[in-house]
């Protein structure tokens, strides 16, 4: 199945290089990788954050999915530059590396963003949209600036690259290295975040992964000489998780965004509230009638003017929203047991309504868990989960059972769950007994106010 | 003058920090100073990018001015601590530090850019704002919150702090912190912009700096000793500005901007030309009668915006520069010297005209000059522009004395000036003779393409 | 028990700084620190290199014990700086920080290591040195200048300093700042052997660290906040711990020495062998008469020319010995497993000998083991081991109930149990059967030379 | 002359690394290479510090010349592997890299300052050593080590090794690597010693520079669009000579072991002073005799082992230097003008006669001085000094002719001239009138000690 690939013979002239904070610099070498950047589609990466509602907690990061989708191009290459260099494939069956991969699996880490959106995960929640199912479509679709410069590859060429993305390509190798627990991808974004945000969890030695990184076996690999490096990645990403991705503040930020979409949704919907702002590029997501052009006519810039314009509309709970989302006012939250989910729901439900809120605007419920090392399944033989180390003599050993750290975080989620609401309810719990709050429910809330000492540690650990 | 501040004492019971990529922590001791981070004014500047069209060269320049203004207050704060443990004032005529100044110049550091808004330069020659006018206005016209905190210090305070920002306060020391050669404002953005743009050009030895900076004869000062480290920060900054602010291709894109706008003002206000898309948030720009809060509504994303909406309007120059601007489509330009300016840009316009361009968009001609290091100008005793430094037996030293590298660039403006165009008109020149212009002058403009060996390296350098 | 430090009042005029890589500057304001520092026994410390032979792996890591002192004693001051800020002792029963304490402390911290010399564990083996005691010896004998200087303060301070280094010292707070399982000494090294070896595994966040270390109850222990920057370092401590410290290159290199120390005392000592280079500075050693003055003589480069002497003896093995050791041929090595220990350990001395080495000096075993976090230990209330974390609201919990990563690694000793020998005796190995080995063991031996592929995983992790 | 490198085939089957702090990585690919990083002469380099004396200026500088010849290799193999890719020759007058030079200038880069010894400047002086010439007998003589592996490439490699260094070599491409005002040597050094330092200064854009540079006609020389980063690399290197190498605290070391060195030598050839200890490996150095063999026996330990020893002899001064050098008490100085050269020396040497000192080994003048960049020299055809730009239409430009910085710093050279003393001679100036030394003389010496306010700026600059 080797496929001749015109356009990949248009190497350029002379190597062009991006400057870049994380990995010196980007390296471009091919003429189709230029021209897919220079798309309206791949540019419009540089108006969507990265982080979403991160940069809320951590200032730093403000960097955007362009910027991300840069490094995992470059990390992708240097990877693909080193097999084709010490592990080309000479024969079907050696396992190793096909060099012809190469343009193809560069594509597919430069794109493998393309279909997210502003503030996708919350945005899709409420207008329908798949990021992920439009990452295939901007690639497929004719009508994409994308989809015109890799058909200059050769006619399937858009499709080969979308099945990269979605998993079903044939050669796993190639899959592997965009997809699976320790894969370009996440080695940038763990590098890239910690960079923005100043934190140190997330460096690990991508130096070293990328000496030890191999073909082997017709799968993705790394030399036992680099144990260390690869178990103190998944230790970096474990602690990324805890404390900058689930960071509560964080989380607050994006409850707010959520009742604000659905508010928003209501008020254009509703018969009753007048909307002085029309609806404009919002109006075929509103109405469930969007096409793949009205969603690449989205960025965060255009949904963050609308939440400027709303602060003028006549609807006080939107106002009021989009003024908490501009200028930062994140709900406050309490983590809750599964023993005590109910109950506690109930009381804030309770409390905001005597407070004058409406429930479904102001109170949240968030989980956020991530499984910070999977092991081996048996049961599901086409997709390798596990870390695999290769030892000189060629054995193959899984990560978690040679190194203790990987193997305390292996196989159990780790996260937490939380309720939401706006902070002036705490005020009021200090001042009026609620009478739905059993005294220990009073004290854990309102503990944010008084800050007695007298509760447990077990309560403090929970309030944010 | 001793003033009472009230709002001083209220010191945050425990300080808080937030995570800077630069600075590790900002420390916040004080209440006044969580508030004015708290205001709209403030959290508006999280939409404002703080290099403007620079992360269209480097990507990774996508901090705002918020990230900034929390740097140069961090800044200012540890010098204050610096100076309020070695160099408090006993009397009034010993030059050292007035331990009363600390919430005032934290306050002026914090908000010394708080006026800016969208792409301030471009859109101030279109739209005549201001934005250090508007910085005086914001903080002390009683509508905004940022008044509203600062009154809580003192009535007087916000003109205080104003005062400080715009120079004439009386007590220099305070305002040389903010605004000198030498100051808080710059030093933060030279880490932060060679930071985020992954380039080393702009660091230097804060440290250093930061030990060696004083009070001196009710002045800002440094102890001799740090000569080396101030001597790299003059170096530092003229690097950066030769290498990341006057970048070519940045300005390539800012001249998009400005024909945008230009572009957009003139539909909006032609009779002929009908918009589809309501001016909305840019109304009272476009009539001249904007006030204080339309432009606090303005900010990148609200502009960004417009841009993308403008992409759907009939009028083809509007929608061509707004698709260049969204898409990273910079103008190319030459560089141009004093004695051929005229006939070049004479013959670029014909050019242009002839290709069917309307050069009063498609045209550009931008200056970016900067005077690295300043002498001393007796005739201004008002204002010391140069950087002392202070030997140990009490000698005062002009820095330009002492060091060959800053007297190098002491005293001439560095820089350049160029004509912008678009990148089409490359391809038309070599298509075809071009009347208007000499050989030389064709070779020039058609380097871009052809790459021709036989241009001279005069001509070369001055391509971009 | 307020004592009076006349000494103490003895401030620098100007603070004096060095340079230093790991913390930027190493700031000293007492006259005494500066006095210690000239000592010629700290002097000494220059000549005497942190890590051993671990440069002979890590080749960047030719750092020494003064630079490291410097930055225990630097780490210590803005511990102590900060506690005089923010937590000083108002009565005897608060459990917060005395502030008297603070010249205490630094000389403890500067001095911690002033008892080591060269190659201390290998040497200490050899000539029953023991450099605790000696490090009690150096700092409370009246022939020292290091305890003339200490007498400046106080009469008894020397003893007071001795004590705390010791650990005898009444106030657990200044105990535990330079010895516990987070005190400024292993902060020091962590990061200094982690910076010159070269590797990112000693990297954690000592900025963190230094703002939620508190006194607390007579004791030191962190706010909770600061969590997962305690949890990080633990695991740094471990990382370092498994891949620099315990490298068995290093070891192979310690092996030689220790055969080259016991052979060259067996020579000086033998009737039999005659050596052409006087013993020296060595003789005391070797005679067993040795006093503190002869011991402060001593430093790696005494040492190391000796060895350099040596290669002109006559005995064979002292000359191939020194040889080996000063040009870095370490001794190879295989891991054993208790079971199978007493049999290899036979087998391979009898390959020794078949191959004509002496094995009392071809021959070594080492154990190389540490326990990366332990926990309290009920029946021992006087000396706290484990790390405490301090909720805001004043609960103590224990660091490994609330990091999944340290508890994975607490109580558990971790390291490995080797068997040394020459290199060449692996190439003999594979020439010849050996009759005392099974086949597996030749296999394993034979590996380094042969790379079979048939060796197992198990056995292939067992060599180096 | 194409040579065959049977040696060069002996690819290593698996590539090694070095653990560095400064290239992250040293990677070792032939065979050859390993193998003379394993010779005892290449090992010996460990034993001697890269920059002497300065390590008591600035203590993390403790690194050695083996640690900075495994940098400079490094720094080659990259520059060549770039070269082979971007540039081989295809016939003889295109100018660009021949292939067939790779292992030739590897070897050359390994081994350029192999024939280093022990504080070889200082050393030199009183020994008539020569460490060029050094370099080349341990390349050539087939008495070593080095040699017989080179021999193994081909019988005339040796010579071409030798070559290269001492740029006689044909090839100007291969010598300018590792010799011209910006290769690999300086390149390597200034990183490291600015690392190890702990100073900014030293620091440059390396990945840029090896982006840029390029075998061009002939000679080396860098595209044009690297400008910056060598202009950058000419101001790091000056910067570092001004604040680091040229430190005057280093010289007052140097001074001394100046003084040591020639009063050991005094004291073991004069028939009335009686020496305890041996001259031992010192003795063919004493008695004019010395073999390549003793040289190589010689190292900073063997050194400072005598130093030791040196405490425990009759002479008074032979004592009181030994011990000033091993607990670092340097001579202070003072900064001369020519003007005032032979009053003030003559003064001093009055001074020091009156205190009781020999001015033959406690008075000493030391100039420091380098030429931070080197125009072209017409009159000098054969060797190039200056830095060459090559533009995109391959114009070659000077760098001093576009980089104003670069411009300030060429063709003068820096530097000072300083008179040593002991620092004990301040404290007699102070009590007494010195006849010989006008009032402002005095008050300049004397200025350490009184630090009086009245000396001049320009008298305080002098003082160190």
């Amino acid at each position: 199945m080797k496929k001749p690939f015109k356009y990949a013979l248009q190497k350029l002239e002379r190597e062009k290089v991006f400057r870049d904070p994380v990995h010196d610099y980007i390296h471009i070498q091919d003429r189709v990788i230029l021209d897919l950047i220079d798309t309206s589609e791949f540019q419009r990466l540089r108006r969507i954050k990265q982080l979403g509602t991160s940069s809320y907690t951590f200032h730093g990061a403000e960097h955007t999915r362009f910027n991300h989708s840069l490094g995992v191009y470059e990390i992708t290459r240097r990877i693909v530059s080193n097999f084709t260099r010490n592990y080309p494939s000479v024969s079907e069956h050696d396992g190793l590396w096909d060099t012809n991969e190469r343009l193809l699996v560069l594509c597919a880490a430069l794109l493998h963003d393309i279909g997210h959106g502003p503030f996708s995960h919350t945005f899709e929640g409420i207008f329908n949209t798949d990021h992920e199912q439009l990452t295939q479509a901007i690639i497929t679709s004719p009508e994409t600036e994308i989809n015109q410069v890799l058909q200059g590859v050769s006619d399937d060429f858009p499709e080969l690259v979308a099945s990269v993305i979605n998993k079903t390509y044939a050669n796993k190798q190639v899959v592997q290295l965009i997809s699976s627990q320790i894969d370009a991808d996440r080695m940038d974004y763990l590098l890239r975040d910690a960079y923005y945000a100043g934190v140190s969890y997330g460096t690990f030695d991508l130096t070293r992964i990328l000496r030890v990184i191999r073909p082997y076996n017709h799968q993705i690999a790394f030399d036992y000489s680099g144990m260390h490096a690869v178990e103190d990645y998944v230790v970096s990403r474990y602690q990324m998780y805890m404390q900058v991705y689930f960071h509560p503040v964080s989380r607050g930020m994006e409850q707010i965004l959520q009742s604000l979409f659905a508010r928003a949704k209501f008020c254009y919907l509703s018969d009753d509230i007048e909307m002085k702002y029309p609806a404009g590029l919002l109006k075929p997501f509103l109405e469930g009638t969007w096409t793949l052009k009205d969603y690449l006519r989205l960025d965060d810039h255009v949904m963050s003017s609308y939440f400027t314009h709303w602060l003028a509309e006549d609807d006080s709970i939107l106002v009021d929203l989009a003024y908490r989302f501009l200028n930062r006012k994140p709900f406050k939250s309490i983590l809750v047991t599964p023993d005590e989910l109910v109950q506690l729901k109930t009381a804030l439900n309770n409390e905001l309504v005597a407070a004058g809120y409406d429930a479904d605007y102001y109170f949240g419920e968030n989980s956020s868990y991530d499984l910070p090392y999977d092991y081996y399944r048996p049961y599901n033989t086409s997709n390798k989960t596990q870390i695999e180390l290769v030892t000189k003599t060629n054995q193959v050993v899984e990560l978690a059972q040679v190194s203790p750290l990987v193997n305390a975080l292996a196989g159990k989620v780790r996260g937490d769950h939380r309720l939401y609401f706006p902070k002036e309810l705490l005020r009021r719990l200090e001042a009026t007994a609620a009478p739905d709050l059993n005294e220990d429910q009073i004290m854990i809330l309102a503990a944010y106010v008084t800050e007695h000492n007298d509760v447990t540690h077990h309560i403090q650990q929970r309030l944010f």
